[in-house]
């Protein structure tokens, strides 16, 4: 049971291949790959998992290996010079290409190393976890955090092709997985109510990691995404609508410092602020938000930001989100349950009582 | 007298302006600048020379400034660390447009950095080199060194506009206005024969910086720039006859550690060690490699690569160039003056020649 999708961008299209032990088909993999020389970009927890099976998809060509520290502490310009370092080191030609074999930090990371090396080398995305998967991996957004603010610095800059083994989601810790599902409900949030209902039906399956619920989801997350990509690449428009939460969980990441909430973990809370945002704009009903937190609840991710996060400090880190235009900070609202929009018209006073969210709100 | 030229590039094309003290003239350049916010990139040797004028050109908007250390050492991740930090300190928006006041390492540079920043940001070229007049600020190949090679790690990244004040040449060092001679001939050997013969005619009004010769020497180089980019803008096939010189050159560069030859010196030392490879190909002529000396000797430029730099040395060096496919080195050779071709089908033993040029030869 294999799924292939198409990321339509013209000359700069690419198929996402979504299955259950696909990592190792040299079919899916070799055709992609043009110059004799490939960089798997990877990290230490996933390299004694999947490096040797990847490799073996890998035939007839130069296989070198940059192994990165695991976090998203790391996804800084210091560790992306240590990925120009080892390509110099072999040296690797313009028609290498760079395997990301890894999660959201791995393939933003390497992405980004690709975008930039000899002025871009075409790269490929071998997801492992299930934000990977179903996000990061999908639309060419590659970036590093710098420590005023996250994916700061970074390029619009396609795949090859994404491989997204669910096999490997089977040793992706509990934590890792509920991350994950934020950006899965996100989908249905934004612009699926159907798929909303249907995550409502099987998140049991999805917490239990049953394969074909988890492929089911998946799929459905990367035609979502592969969609709003093709008619919006360089988010001019549509593609913004994708940052449900990601503004106020930007702003989470980067006061805590990276890595201490996972980004999904900082998206849910913000996707929760978001939505208490609407509520109060009188688009969301009170259901909704009941209906919104209680999936939420279901993928055990937490629902409020962090009690030490005040106002003034929320205020500062959104204050450089990507989405700030001549000093409005505009924000992604929902209508309704499946239908999202963004405003920079809100009462300042409803933006500063969802910075206080707090747990007995839930 | 002002020039305008335009780059074709689609929905990307943008206007060079070469004219005499047109750095102050807002009618040009405000109308490229979106956002309410600009940084100005510039130099330490060029801030108090002509930051002021710029400004003055600058009406309506948040202007702010990040002043770097002066030098081709500088052009490297490190340097560009700190810009990304000064915007996000402001903190600068995705509408900020970022302004490149210098030669071309503030070019190259702050080019990168306008690629990078929030996955890209609009940037405008204020050359006030000739190098960055006739050849980096045109064309959008932006990057920083590493210290394995060249402009290794950087973007195809097109500018706003380019406004090329010749009226900047009048402070810039000889050494500088030699440096920039090189790619101005570079462009009659490479194709466009009648334009170095006016060379041969001009040479010492440019060497004794008449403006209206600078003025057309300038206009004449960006018209072939300009035509050979919008024929291949991202180098995949004539655009590469551009880089005569420049894997020997690069090669001198790196060896010598950045900053003791300038670009255009080891270009033009390149130049001449393509020349005398391609008089053993049995391509160019005596008088030809003659013809090509004399200019290049008329505009005070090296001939030889440094003596301290041996074979093995610019092999290893060469072996990372950005034109090295499958493990061959491909070198822009010439087949007579105005006439260049890429080639990774050469005699070894004429390649060490030439490595081996030393001034006895001249």
């Amino acid at each position: 049971m294999t799924r292939t999708l198409m990321v339509e961008l013209g000359s700069r299209s690419y198929p996402i291949h979504i299955g259950s032990g696909i990592l190792g088909r040299s079919d899916m993999l070799m055709p992609h790959v043009g110059g004799r020389q490939v960089m798997v970009v990877t990290n230490e927890t996933i390299a004694p998992l999947y490096l040797e099976r990847l490799r073996t998809a890998l035939v007839n060509v130069d296989v070198h290996v940059k192994v990165l520290p695991d976090g998203e502490h790391y996804k800084n310009l210091e560790v992306l010079e240590s990925i120009f370092d080892a390509l110099l080191r072999v040296p690797c030609d313009r028609q290498t290409t760079v395997i990301a074999l890894g999660g959201g930090v791995v393939g933003d990371i390497a992405g980004f190393a690709a975008a930039c090396y000899q002025r871009g080398v075409p790269y490929i995305q071998v997801p492992t976890t299930l934000l990977a998967q179903v996000d990061s991996s999908v639309g060419g957004k590659t970036a590093v955090n710098h420590a005023l603010g996250k994916n700061m610095i970074g390029a619009f800059y396609q795949p090859e092709v994404v491989i997204a083994d669910i096999k490997t989601l089977d040793t992706l810790e509990d934590r890792q997985l509920h991350a994950g599902l934020a950006e899965v409900i996100k989908y249905g949030l934004i612009r699926d109510p159907e798929f909303f209902a249907w995550l409502e039906q099987h998140m049991d399956g999805l917490m239990g990691r049953d394969t074909r619920t988890l492929i089911e989801a998946v799929e459905r997350s990367c035609r979502n995404k592969a969609q709003v990509v093709a008619a919006d690449e360089r988010e001019q428009g549509e593609r913004t609508l994708l940052n449900l939460g990601h503004t106020f969980g930007h702003a989470i990441e980067t006061a805590t410092g990276y890595g201490s909430w996972l980004h999904g973990e900082a998206v849910a809370a913000g996707m929760m602020m978001a939505a208490e945002l609407s509520r109060r704009l009188g688009d969301l009903t009170t259901d909704d938000v009941s209906r919104i937190k209680g999936l939420l609840r279901r993928a055990q991710l937490p629902l409020n930001p962090p009690a030490e996060l005040n106002t003034a400090q929320f205020r500062r880190h959104m204050s450089v989100d990507k989405k700030v235009s001549a000093g409005v900070l505009r924000l992604v609202l929902l209508h309704t349950i499946g239908e999202a929009y963004v405003s920079g018209d809100y009462p300042p006073d409803a933006l500063t009582e969802v910075f206080s969210l707090r747990s007995e709100a839930t």
